[in-house]
């Protein structure tokens, strides 16, 4: 069995990282999408936030993939992944500058750990632009993210956005 | 069980693709090496001959992985996939032009048949710069080639090249 | 009054060269269609027919669009930019490979005559993998090019293939 | 008529800026050169003062090209671009990495609003390796930044300078 | 006689860097590793520290490499190069995103200075992913930087990190 | 003393090669400007036609630089650097292309002999666009390739063209 963890922020959770979810979850048995927080970046939403987001999002994929589960760690994802026994670590690569990031962190993870092993998926092209910080951005301007946000993201952000006025 | 499939010229194999066969036969349940020869490049070794040096090399994962199949296809790899029901296609992507490229030959494959995922994986530094054609090209001005393929591969590489005589 | 020419091989015009001329018509007063070939490429359709297939391409915009015109040239692109007057030239740079060529061929348009300006538009996300090279690959692989390939062209296309059996 | 925009931070505009804004003034009927500041970035110019330099800067182009317009904003650069009607927006793109940016930024505005219109112009290779940052770092260690910066932005540079002793 | 620098943060200095001042030594005349610390970025070690890091370092190499001497500025580099009247300024450049970096960097400085020469040496594959930085989050979070870093400067940072709790 | 090769096709040399051979010729004790031909490609000029040219453009170098010879080899370059106990081969990288290519090279010609040290200079701005195929280009369509290449060269050129119609 090949567990496969996708670790980011999902500050908030995008289109670009449901796709990414539902592909890594037919690629593997068993997936875990990953809140990392061990940096202290600004952050629109907290990590409990964060969490509730992935899970409503995931939900509506259940009948058709039972092996999503969501969790949060402040440690490095390689610790996480020995703890939890995961060798298969997920990232997207949208462009050059992507590209060449995930390769310094994938050489760094399987230095710390020679057991793990870095895939790399493409998005789909109408999501090659998506990112979070977009989505923020779009949010804090007052535009409508509603292209970039699954529903269940997109009201929960609303909500929280009037509730902070 | 997911099946992959690493398609490629391998004329000839080297290390680098040993080494991305290892770790593609140890993320899916079962992986075949394709030499995939739809179009008519000028090649050092003929098909037949590049399966042999592939099985040679496969020969001594054997032991530990039982899941490595060869073949060989003339056909687009999306149809061999397809007719094989393979939804994994596995990419070696070793700098920006390789990710460019990849990118979209994986875009095609997808649009061909939308059950197809294109799985890229970073080739360790060591091997971030062999290819097939570097190989050749080392053989072709009498070059010692036996950093970049593995022994089976560079004994049946020089016993052709006497014969060539 | 500004005009412009958009060359290219248009070896066959695909939705991402019609979405550029649309939106480079819409830029400028007066728009060239240009199908260049000064080099010996081999080609699937010849001039006069790559110049039919982006004319009927282009009857469809003619409501919305009067200022599209369709030419060809056997010279470099800036010299027939200088007999018609013609100060834009228009590429889409769809990565950073096309990005660095462009940039080059910028250079020497401009260097041949400083009164030439090329202009780059980014194809949309969805037309960011479509090349003609693709479109030929599809068609001699026996594939399904429909989503590449503007109905008027698709179906010249088609019967193109099917008379040359 | 098409208008368009040169929207930046111009802090300080240098030759390159200068360069870029000739050469879309050539292309489109009207151009507004536009400090954007929605970002509170640090910077070393105030707003006022970034129009003054801008419009000084552009005095001297007034009897070639009579359809330069000076504007700031502090929304983003689409709600200016709606509310005065402009279709174009015009940047240069340096090298790789501003490609990447600017491909995901002509996205972003592209959504927001589908009338938008990104044109990407080259710079010169002389000005390639221009930016404002260059010139403000220049500035700091006390260098010569007169090879960068048109002459009427350098003195008020230089008198600035003197005056913040 | 040629004279040459290496300027860095080194904070600290890695394998890394120690590949680079051997060959860089190997052909210049005389090489000074210059500390550069004109920005005020958070650093791990202090300048004096990481003076005595790089002697340590390099004190090993002293039998086969006389021509290695160790210094700080707090100034442009160019500055020191002009004052000790150094000709030509190593740099690595890893990856795309340095090579773009380097180049910019080595405009300014020929541009302040046109006796001044940047040559770019490529880190060796297995370096090819080795930063100050990555050797820094890996200290910060506890793993092992064995690999990574000279042991003398392993064993000083060890020491350096008890001291502090 | 340190020797350094300068390898190139040279069909036909540049101001962009006339560049970096002055400025090799003023980091290194010995520099050799080397017409490289082990691959058959077809070529404008011959060898001995390449090695006049470059003769004749280095010789208005003499008075100032008196440590560059001229040579040609059919064998790799590493072949020749041994041969001549050459440790330095220098290249420009004008692009993030040269660079991908480059660093594949440079690594190979590091494996076949340790001793070997690429070193890259980046082009000035001003040539960082020519090539020796720009060259060819402009002179087939007749277009005016004075900018590019040294008067010798230049007039050479001239008469070999007028020679052959």
């Amino acid at each position: 069995m090949i567990k496969a963890v996708f670790p980011g922020s999902f500050d908030p959770p995008t289109f670009g990282h449901l796709d990414i979810i539902k592909r890594a979850a037919a690629l593997f048995n068993n997936l875990t999408v990953l809140v990392a927080h061990n940096t202290n970046k600004n952050c629109l939403f907290t990590v409990p936030e964060r969490i509730e987001l992935l899970s409503k999002m995931i939900l509506e994929l259940r009948h058709q993939y039972s092996n999503i589960y969501i969790d949060s760690c402040d440690t490095l994802v390689v610790d996480y992944m020995q703890k939890q026994d995961i060798k298969v670590l997920i990232r997207g690569a949208r462009n050059v500058n992507d590209f060449i990031k995930e390769n310094d962190l994938s050489y760094w993870n399987h230095h710390i750990d020679g057991n793990i092993e870095t895939v790399i998926l493409f998005p789909r092209p109408e999501y090659a632009h998506f990112s979070s910080s977009a989505a923020r951005e779009l949010l804090i301007f007052g535009k409508d993210a509603e292209a970039l946000l699954p529903p269940v993201v997109y009201s929960a952000v609303l909500s929280k956005m009037r509730t902070n006025i």
